[in-house]
């Protein structure tokens, strides 16, 4: 196999020349298993508020570590695989999971370190009676994902998010939800996903992905069954970035875009919109 | 089809004629669509508290709502329902949860009404450091769950929890997460989880089986196939009760025991020991 590391993330209020080069710029800060996704720029609940959700998971073992609605954490995804490593559980939630990341020396950093001045300007927007939240997140969903891939076919996953803009307090998505927001098997491969959380949710996602692939369908063939299952059904849109224990890879979506990024061998390949694939050398 | 409401439930500390007494008892108290589980007797946290965890699912539409690490709730399933009938989301979580609760008129009972005196008893007893709680709570994981399709076909799946005993606080296991405690759709079949939840996660244990019965597979041999691949991959045990649209039947697991109960036209079906079927008429 090849190994391939593969990741989107939500750009937000850039051109789109800006957008290719933070992608690339995200993407190279990305460390097999190892992944380092901060929660800064997050959306906020209808409250103002930072919580955030994240999980990993290890294909080799299947164990996984997620958690939701957690509060002044810079990264959650490093949290999430505190739990995968440091407990007997596999999933922590809001003040728990606040409460365990202390006590495993996780510094705790002030809510305004979190938020920008644009995820400060949607939220209040956001607030007027006719506002619609779910409309304006389309396709800046925030979300952070990655999937990887190593020389012995190990695969693993990882997804963080901040959730949906305005969402009530205590809201999770599928971010956190395995089979949803994401999953990863060494028999079969791995996918983080972004979209609605709700409605990818109602398809657990990343589990219907792989389940086309377990009957010997490729990446991109399986990433495009699950996304139009999601939107024949519900009317729901996405992304998934996929891989399998073989290397190869996928990023597909059914929204007007999604920001995305992969390194195999010294090539980094990118794009945004529908049919774009630029690629770089990485030296 | 033939309607069927199939239900099973922890049933602790009692002798086995009591056992199925209870478990009819128990059965019938459940309504389609309007079930009523009560939290109280829930196993307790390390803290000695009580969180609980819920979901439903609608077969018909796939919504769901889910509820984790609520507290002061006597029945997290109505909670969950409200959840999926009165908010955009589909799962609140801890706080979060139970100010939706309070928005929604529930009113919150003390946490001494849900504690036992067996409860109580086993948490203490799990306090000691040589303690093993995964170990005692095989067989008496305390979850209740239900499955249902009516005379349309239309199917639903219910699961409560309190967790695993002695659990960190926050922790969340397999019961509110969608595909894992439990699923629901009108196309292929609804399942209700038990067992070790970080396991039943592992395997997203409810959609494994769903994704059998879409491959052809009997309730009872999908129910057994994963089942089966739970104990041969990760040497997990648990339980489910199953059914599909047709209104055809299966209550299995690989513990030693799950006291199950099944109501179809006039006859009250139930067990509790493997290969145990008994039979009783409602009127």
């Amino acid at each position: 196999g090849i190994p391939i590391e593969l990741a989107y993330a939500g750009i937000k209020n850039k051109t789109k020349q800006e957008d290719n080069l933070a992608v690339k710029e995200k993407f190279l800060e990305l460390h097999h298993f190892s992944i380092h996704i901060l929660g800064c720029g997050s959306v906020l609940n209808i409250k103002g508020e930072v919580e955030m959700d994240a999980i990993v998971m290890d294909g080799k073992t299947l164990a996984s570590g997620a958690v939701s609605a957690v509060r002044n954490i810079a990264n959650p995804i490093q949290l999430a695989r505190l739990v995968m490593d440091k407990t007997s559980h596999a999933y922590l939630t809001a003040e728990g999971a606040n409460q365990f990341a202390r006590s495993m020396g996780i510094e705790e950093v002030p809510q305004e370190s979190l938020i920008t001045e644009y995820s400060r300007m949607r939220w209040r927007k956001n607030l007027a009676p006719d506002a619609n939240p779910v409309e304006c997140q389309m396709g800046k969903a925030g979300t952070v994902g990655a999937v990887a891939v190593d020389l012995e076919g190990n695969l693993a996953c990882a997804t963080s998010t901040g959730g949906m803009l305005n969402k009530m307090e205590g809201r999770v998505g599928d971010t956190p939800i395995i089979g949803s927001g994401g999953y990863a098997d060494n028999q079969s491969g791995a996918v983080s996903t972004t979209g609605h959380g709700e409605t990818i949710m109602k398809i657990t996602l990343a589990r219907l992905i792989l389940f086309h692939m377990e009957q010997g369908r490729s990446v991109e063939d399986a990433s495009d069954l699950g996304l139009a299952c999601m939107q024949s059904r519900l009317g729901g849109l996405g992304g998934v970035v996929t891989v399998d224990p073989q290397g190869h890879w996928a990023a597909r979506f059914s929204s007007n875009y999604m920001s995305w990024a992969a390194a195999q061998r010294d090539i980094v390949h990118y794009g945004q919109y529908s049919g774009e694939h630029f690629t770089q050398s990485i030296n």
